[in-house]
């Protein structure tokens, strides 16, 4: 059996990778007393005096809704709020397992803007956190950056952000690697969707200079026509000499390559152009931009993919977990550009300068130190917010 | 301690009555990718091609969203989503402990209809079943019948039709206790909300032919002013011969009384001037339009309460699970008359002849026959869907 058959034996077998229990017993009259009516009528009277105290009475303190309108579901595409169900329970899962957060998925039958913002504002009094997932871009921007202003709870697009911390979580540590440095450093992230967008934005928060943004026609700068609202916004950041060409120029004499693109689009030819001890995170799945071991012969030193039988795997596991976490415990009310950073450098953190090597750059995830690693920077930084 | 003070205590202790569970492990990147990337796009992909293959391979199949706005929460009134929730939470353990169904609250953020409506369309591909509660009259009734035209999965709003299905249950074995019949037996329904009026319809539907409806105005008929949609709907079918007066005038030589209306609003010298052998279900919460003891001296014969302190208690709780477990199992698109019917007749059949008497009209609430024998009645009538 292959392994897609057997993840498609075992989604049947599942039928629902998570469920709802209940976490008292309803044995006896009493207990359904307790629980129930008429007792239950007293944590209600007293959240009707205070609607805060849903956070203490109420599921909403540790529960988070895990959002899609099925647009851009893994490489899949668009493929509807039905098809996405099974990523959103599998987010709902590693919620749980790694967080130890009730996830719920909420798989919306609507692909308009205001019809997902209208509705996520409807039925959030149940959670403490809302995670966008898989929506497509340029909307995942709009919905979320107006999700956040008219939510007082954490709203959280894990393509986006989740990416963008583990990615600059490994860049920390490859530059310490391959002694390059922030303010030098060259950096050419290919995919100007939700997930470059996102690292490109926390790569230049976090102090990086020259980056240059690159999709299918090559080189974006102000100049290129037709840019998104959002893709514009970064134009005043990056590629401030207005370069144009393809990715193959864009590459010459980078030093970091941050591919979330197509498989197989990084020749051996173009990273033997970028500078020396060149760092490639080529995290197109399930074949990354480059194979590790032709980046390698063509002389890049540090090499992350998404995959797991390759060293340095970028994996968004590592980050929203304990970013939620955090959020969740100190109740912060947004998920700030602060929290991000810190919780990047919490990461880059727990690989000790003893376990430091090319080819082990990232924390695994499954290492239980990360979760609470990651939530006591965001926490740290809550004073921010 | 209180059993009020208990009941916060323990609010508080659970923090949330229920959890969202993994129901697969994410121990090691094997299990990863079978459950997350890239397994996992193996269901997407046959679900993308057939959206029905979503009851196979997610939570779909087995899953309820417990629906409300908090417009009209048990005796509370309307106190809105956040304080709706420990409610939607208890109704979610019941659903899962007596029915075995996962179950979600949905507290909505608006008391909008169209708002509502439209809401609970967008977020309905997680759910295989739609369980409104505690919305209030009339808007419940609007919102029930466009959500079931609109949806393919069962739209049920169990303060209507789970009660309206136990009171039926216990009227049935009643008149086998007093020896009324059908045809004959006059019946006062006191409240015209949207558990009175459930309960006069399915009475209707079920045979009874003298019914009539009554609110704090006293009888209501044709002539009555202000009546909302759904009351005047009904004023074709009950009360033919349009009797006017109070709910006492209604009462003289009544067989039967429906009380979902306030305490302590029946007298003895009302119940003594009902016919010989009475039957009273006096449902308001905690404190009866009667108690037991006063209705008894006064002559009533069998008398059914919402509470568990006295005999014959009236409890959804030996409806909802199994009406959902026998639609969600038959995959029924609608829960219709003839299931409730079916659904009440089987209630009351689960009192032997031998167990039957005028304080043991129903069974209890923990009895585990019940859910089976509801299911199994709700598929038994699936053909008419």
């Amino acid at each position: 059996m292959t392994n897609s058959e057997k993840a498609l034996l075992l989604h049947e077998q599942w039928h629902g990778k998570i469920s709802t229990d209940a976490k008292c017993s309803v044995k006896t009259r009493e207990d359904l007393a307790l629980a129930y009516t008429p007792g239950v009528a007293e944590p209600c009277k007293v959240i009707a005096e205070d609607k805060d105290a849903a956070y203490k009475y109420t599921l909403k303190a540790n529960t988070v809704a895990v959002v899609s309108d099925g647009s851009a579901v893994l490489g899949l595409g668009n493929i509807g709020p039905y098809a996405a169900m099974p990523v959103m329970e599998g987010k709902a899962v590693l919620f749980k397992e790694f967080g130890g957060i009730n996830a719920f998925p909420i798989c919306l039958d609507t692909q308009d803007t205001e019809e997902i913002i209208e509705t996520v504002i409807r039925i959030a009094p149940a959670f403490g956190g809302i995670n966008l997932e898989d929506i497509s871009a340029p909307r995942c921007f709009e919905i979320e950056e107006r999700l956040k202003e008219r939510l007082s709870i954490p709203v959280f697009h894990d393509d986006q952000h989740g990416t963008a911390i583990v990615v600059l979580a490994g860049i920390i540590n490859a530059l310490k690697v391959t002694g390059k440095t922030v303010e030098s450093s060259r950096i050419v992230v290919n995919g100007a969707g939700s997930a470059g967008i996102a690292i490109a934005k926390l790569l230049l928060n976090y102090g990086f200079r020259h980056l240059i943004l690159c999709d299918k026609s090559g080189m974006l700068s102000e100049n290129t026509p037709s840019l998104n609202w959002m893709q514009q916004k970064l134009m005043t950041v990056t590629n401030l000499e207005r370069k144009e060409g393809s990715l193959a120029d864009a590459l010459k004499g980078a030093d970091i390559f941050i591919g979330v693109s197509a498989p197989g689009i990084v020749t051996k030819e173009m990273v033997a152009s970028m500078n020396k001890d060149a760092i490639l995170f080529a995290m197109a799945n399930p074949v990354p931009e480059i194979m590790p071991d032709l980046a390698k012969e063509a002389g890049a030193r540090v090499i992350g993919t998404g995959r797991s039988d390759f060293p340095n795997q970028v994996n968004n596991v590592v980050a929203f977990p304990g970013i939620f976490k955090g959020a969740l415990e100190s109740r912060a009310s947004q998920i700030t550009e602060e929290m991000k950073l810190a919780a990047a450098k919490a990461i880059a953190g727990l690989v000790s300068e003893e376990e430091l090597n090319e080819d082990n750059i990232l924390p695994q995830p499954f290492d239980s130190r990360v979760c609470e690693a990651v939530s006591n920077a965001v926490k740290a930084n809550l004073a921010s917010t």
